[in-house]
């Protein structure tokens, strides 16, 4: 098996080899900026590591991992579009920089492009990859919409909540190492074993983000704590609160989720201590850490070596103590 | 063979077997809005039409005419984005109905749906259509790229037009046709064939339309006639027009070509007379000749019987004479 900071370079080096600086360039350049503002290129990483876990050259699953990547760009152009996001990454988004009309252009052609990574694939192993690929992307399309729907509902319950989650961020995590199973060749089982790795993995990882939003260390996080607090968000943590809570803490928690006061150092401050009251920050923590060993049970299940599963299961923890 | 009413049938029973009424409500349901708006589904119709031309059932062929015409419809979709239109088939358009963002998010999920529907083939179908698919679905967002491009280029040359509308629209019309003979497993030359037939055939009635839109009956056109020289729009005959004109002819056509009058009437007259005088009219018309026999040319090499050929060539004589 290879580090990270390996990956990270055979997928930057065949991302180089793109050339996706062609005609016309108002529709290619957008895509060559987007594709450049790096990342941490997770996804595909865990694409050419479950090849690897699977005694196969993770080389041979390059074009599905840049496929993965392509398409989770894509994703990005067009929710900040929606989003009406003016930075990404540290830098302008693309419809800032140009324009919508382009970002819907430029985003509908990396979808395209993100299927014709298959093509360098035999007919059987590019019909499993294409099919889990439509079924995934259509998934995160269907989390991006209820995501946009909770905004204006009041009623969001607990199991929709994380099947937003699911369907909007981890489905992708689990299909990034399907794929590499796929391309390795392996049992129906463990490509599924190992989709459910991932799956499980994603959404703990989302309601950690959900946590950290609230609770992590500034200097560390990367994003503005309480941001989503800021933003009325309803995250995990909220939804448990107002689940948990007595009738005046709720009205508390329902008011401050009301306003948009210029200073919000007050309002977070009280979120947060509801979210303590009401031990709604317990249960997330709670939550993390089923999902997470979830993840970690299925990889018992596989059939591969100690070794192998003892690598997964280090990169797990890994990315759940936020170190990779 | 089959009549052309008998094809849209078969199209409108699988269509109203699509089940595309599912959750999340606010993603489908514009989908199932959009399709329902009918049209003429010559594309779909195309694809079953060049199936039967290679003796195969056309029913074999009715998943791959769905991802066409799916494909159809997410590309008017954001179009209508991009060209904030208020209508479509004289309804209103998704991102008026709904917004600019259901918009995006719907024709997104209609680009993935259209690709699943290969998936009823077996491997090595399923990898000739989706690639296909793919390169012709490219094509068309670099042909939408390079019309928003020549919106404000001065120096549009009449290849780059004809690149342009090949790319946006006759492409499709070649790929549709092309897919049903994959489905039919004619041989490859067969399929490029029938191809090369609907791309030159499509780019004939791309011309025409330029034509018609200037001096085609209001009665029958179906749009506005003179809604191009209304919009400044750099069309075949403009081009050629240019081309062609005297030094004053020019300079008057591109002073009309600069103003927008409340009153149109006089402005269409003077340029459709511009058009006349320069020959520019002519030149269209041979154009369109031109393109029409190309494609009958093809028809010929065909390795079909004679009946066969004459059913595409009368269907094309129809189509060219606007009476399908």
């Amino acid at each position: 098996m290879h580090s990270i900071s390996h990956y990270q370079e055979l997928i930057s080096d065949y991302f180089s080899e793109l050339h996706l600086t062609k005609e016309p360039k108002n529709l290619y350049n957008p895509i060559d900026y987007i594709l450049s503002l790096g990342g941490k290129r997770m996804r595909p990483i865990l694409t050419l590591m479950a090849t690897e876990v699977f005694d196969v050259d993770c080389k041979k699953s390059l074009a599905a991992a840049t496929a993965i990547e392509i398409f989770h760009n894509f994703s990005l152009v067009h929710d900040d579009i929606m989003d009406d996001a003016p930075l990404r990454r540290g830098n302008e988004t693309v419809h800032e920089k140009w324009n919508i009309n382009t970002g819907i252009l430029s985003g509908d052609a990396m979808l395209i492009l993100a299927y014709q990574h298959f093509e360098e694939y035999e007919p059987n192993i590019f019909r499993d990859l294409a099919k889990l690929f439509s079924k995934t992307a259509l998934e995160v399309c269907e989390g991006q919409q209820y995501d946009v729907d909770f905004e204006t509902r009041d009623d969001v319950t607990i199991p929709e909540y994380l099947k937003m989650i699911e369907y909007k961020t981890a489905v992708l995590v689990g299909a990034a190492m399907k794929m590499g199973a796929i391309v390795a060749k392996t049992s129906d089982e463990n490509a599924n074993l190992i989709y459910d790795f991932g799956l499980n993995l994603g959404i703990a990882f989302q309601l950690q983000d959900d946590y950290l939003d609230a609770f992590g260390n500034p200097e560390t996080f990367g994003k503005q704590v309480g941001g989503d607090i800021i933003e009325n968000k309803k995250t995990y943590l909220y939804l448990k609160a107002i689940e948990f809570a007595q009738t005046e803490e709720k009205e508390q928690l329902l008011h401050l989720f009301s306003i948009q006061p210029t200073d919000n150092t007050d309002k977070i401050d009280s979120v947060k201590e509801i979210f303590n009251q009401t031990k709604a920050s317990e249960a997330t923590q709670k939550a993390i850490q089923d999902y997470t060993f979830k993840a970690f049970e299925t990889l018992e299940k596989m059939n591969v070596s100690d070794e192998k599963k003892e690598i997964l299961r280090t990169f797990g923890e890994n990315l759940m103590s936020r170190n990779v």
